[in-house]
C-alpha cells in the first residue's frame, strides 16, 4: 500500500510506499561507472593540470608549493561556466514584463582530491576532514558578503546525479536569493514557534524505527516523508543555523559518519549515482528557526512529468525498511564512525 | 554568457544561457530506444491483454465490442499501483508531528493506442484527436467530484522522462490539493490583477523571436525562462481556465500542432525522451487568473543536486535559439497543422 505523507520541511507532499514496492535490483538507473585511478591528462581537476582551470580561490598545499601548481590536497576554484559573479548589486534588467540579472553570486568547485578515479567515499578520513574544513572556510568567506542571501553546498556523483565531470568534486553556490525549501523551514517556525529539524529529531529519537545511527552529536536517519528511495539525513543534535559553526571534533565525527553511510549505501544499492546536499540558514536575516543538516539522495529513478511539475515525488521504498537495510550495512563500516562523538 | 531569469509562472529562477552553450549532440542522455511495432504478449496495454489491467473506466470501442476486451482505440484504466482512491475525505492520520492520508484522489492511465511500439507522435491525426477527447472526457468526469482540487494530465515518454512502461500512454492525476506551480499562477493574478499566461502571450506575439508558430487559436513558443533546453509551450489565445472547455475544432487544431512539434523536436534532438504536461485551473475555487496550457519538455539532462533541492534549473540553450531551430524543423511537418485554426 501507499500513502500521501506531508513533507514538513518542504511543506509539500510525497507519495510513499508503506512497504517495499521495488527491490534494490529493480531500479531503472545504471550502475555508476568508475575509471581506473591515476592521472588523466585531459582532466582539469587532476594535479598537474591546474593551468586548465580558473585561478584558485583557496587550497590546502604542501608548504612552499605555489598557488595554481601541484602540491595541493583540496582546491577551491570558480566554476568556469557559471553565470555568477560577485559584482554589482542584485538589480534587474527589464524586458517588457520579464526581468533578468546578469548573475550576482558565486559558483565554486571544491576539488576533493588531486587523484583521478579516487572517489569521495574512498578518501581517507583525514582527507574527508580536509574537504569539510574547506567547505567551512569557503562558507565563512562567502557569508561575509552582505549581498549573498544563501549558500548551497552540494555534490553530484555520477551521471544520474547530474555530474558532468568525473573527478571527485563538490560545488558551492552563493546566491542572491533564498531558495524555496529554506523559506519553508522559516515558515514552519513562524507557524509553530519551533524548529522543524529539532521537532523531527525529537520524534525520530523517540520512535527509533527510522534511525540508522546516533551519537552524542549527530543523528543519521531516513526521513518520514523521504522524497527518494533510501534518502538519508544527517542532523546535528545541537540547534545551529550555519554549517560553518561546526567545530573540529564534529568535523571529524561527521567525516566518519558520512564515509560510513556512503559505503553502506553504495554496497546496498550496487554503486548508484548520488547527491549530497548541505542545507543551512539564510544569511543576514533576523528570521529564526533554521538548523543546518545534510541530505544524501541515491539517484535510482528519473523524475517523471508529475514530479518535475508538481514537485510531489513518488517513493517506492518505505523509509522504515530503507533504514533497516542501511543500518545493517552501516555496521560493516564501524571503523569510520566508532570514534564519533 | 548566462543570466538569471525570473520565471513568472512558477515564481522561481532559471539560470539560462544567452547563447547555445551545448550543441544538440552534446547532451548526456541516450536516444530513446523504440521497439518494433506489433503485439507484445506481456504488455498489459496491448489489445487482447485487457485482462492484465484493472477494469476500464472508459474506452472508445468498435460498436458491439464488450468492455475489457479487444476492439478499442483509446482506453482509460486506473493505475494499478496508485495510492489514490476516490473514497472518504481528505483527512489526516496523525503520527506525532507527522501526518499522512491514505490517498484521496484518482490516478488513471490513458492507453493511447492498442498497438505496441507505435509512438504518440506516429499516431494518425484522428487517433490523436481521440486521445485529446478522452483527456477532456475524463477531466470533465473527475472535476465533478468536489473533493478533487486539481487535475494534472501528463505523459512520460522514454526512460529519461520517467516512463516505466513502453506502450504509448498518458496519465491523469486527480489530486485533493493544489500543486505549488498552480498556486503561483493564482498568486501572480492576485499581485498584478492580470493573467500571467495572457501577459506572456501579448509580449511574445509582439516580440516574435521565441514564437515557433501561431494560428488564430494557439501560440507555440519557447518560454523566456525555459527551465529545460528546447522547452515548448502551447498556449490557447482565448483565456479559458480548464482544458475541458476546448471545443472540437480546437482539439483538431491542437492534435495537428502537437504532432508537428513533437516530430520536429524528435528530428532535431535525435529522438529524446520527453514529457507532456497539461496545466489547468484549480477546481471548485473562486480564485481567478488561471489559463490552461501545455508544456513539452525534452529530457536531455538529469536534474543535479542544486536543481532537485532549490528548483533553480540550469538551461544551457537560449530559448530564442531553441525557437529558431524548432521553427525551421516544424515547417517540415506542415501537413499536420496547415488546416489549424
Amino acid at each position: 500500500m501507499s500513502e500521501l505523507r506531508k513533507d514538513l520541511v518542504r511543506n509539500s507532499w510525497v507519495i510513499i510506499a508503506t512497504d517495499q514496492a521495488l527491490g534494490v535490483e529493480e531500479f531503472p538507473m545504471r550502475k555508476h561507472r568508475v575509471s581506473v585511478p591515476g592521472h588523466n591528462h585531459i582532466c582539469p581537476f587532476c594535479e598537474g593540470n591546474e593551468g586548465m582551470t580558473t585561478l584558485e580561490l583557496a587550497a590546502y598545499r604542501r608548504e612552499g608549493s605555489p598557488a595554481n601548481g601541484p602540491g595541493w590536497t583540496v582546491r577551491a576554484i570558480p566554476n568556469k561556466y557559471s553565470p555568477f559573479r560577485l559584482q554589482g548589486d542584485f538589480v534587474f534588467e527589464q524586458y517588457g514584463i520579464y526581468h533578468s540579472n546578469k548573475g550576482l553570486g558565486q559558483h565554486e568547485v571544491i576539488v576533493e582530491t588531486p587523484r583521478h578515479g579516487v572517489e569521495f567515499h574512498q578518501l581517507s578520513l583525514a582527507q574527508l576532514e580536509a574537504v569539510l574544513t574547506m567547505f567551512q572556510e569557503r562558507y565563512q568567506f562567502l557569508s561575509a558578503d552582505r549581498r549573498i542571501k544563501y549558500i548551497q553546498i552540494y555534490k553530484n556523483r555520477g551521471l544520474f546525479a547530474g555530474a558532468s565531470i568525473e573527478h571527485s568534486h563538490s560545488q558551492i553556490l552563493a546566491l542572491p536569493m533564498i531558495p524555496p525549501h529554506i523559506e519553508e523551514i522559516g515558515a514552519y517556525y513562524q507557524n509553530h514557534g519551533r524548529c522543524v529539524l529539532c521537532d523531527i529529531l525529537e520524534q525520530e529519537i523517540a520512535f527509533q524505527n527510522r534511525v540508522i545511527y546516533s551519537s552524542a552529536s549527530f543523528v543519521l536517519l531516513c526521513p518520514y516523508a523521504s522524497r527518494y528511495p533510501y534518502e538519508v539525513w544527517l542532523i546535528p543534535r545541537l540547534h545551529k543555523e550555519h554549517f560553518s559553526y561546526i567545530n573540529k571534533s564534529n568535523i571529524k565525527a561527521m567525516a566518519g559518519i558520512v564515509k560510513g553511510i556512503l559505503n553502506a549505501m553504495l554496497m546496498l544499492l550496487d554503486d548508484p549515482s548520488y547527491n549530497l546536499i548541505l542545507n543551512s540558514a539564510p544569511l543576514h536575516t533576523t528570521k529564526d528557526g533554521f538548523h543546518w543538516y545534510l541530505e544524501i539522495y541515491p539517484r535510482l529513478m528519473i523524475p517523471n512529468g508529475m514530479e518535475i511539475t508538481c514537485g510531489y515525488c513518488i517513493n517506492p521504498v518505505s523509509p522504515q525498511l530503507a533504514a533497516e537495510s542501511l543500518r545493517s550495512n552501516f555496521q560493516h563500516f564501524e571503523e569510520f564512525f566508532a570514534g564519533s562523538i
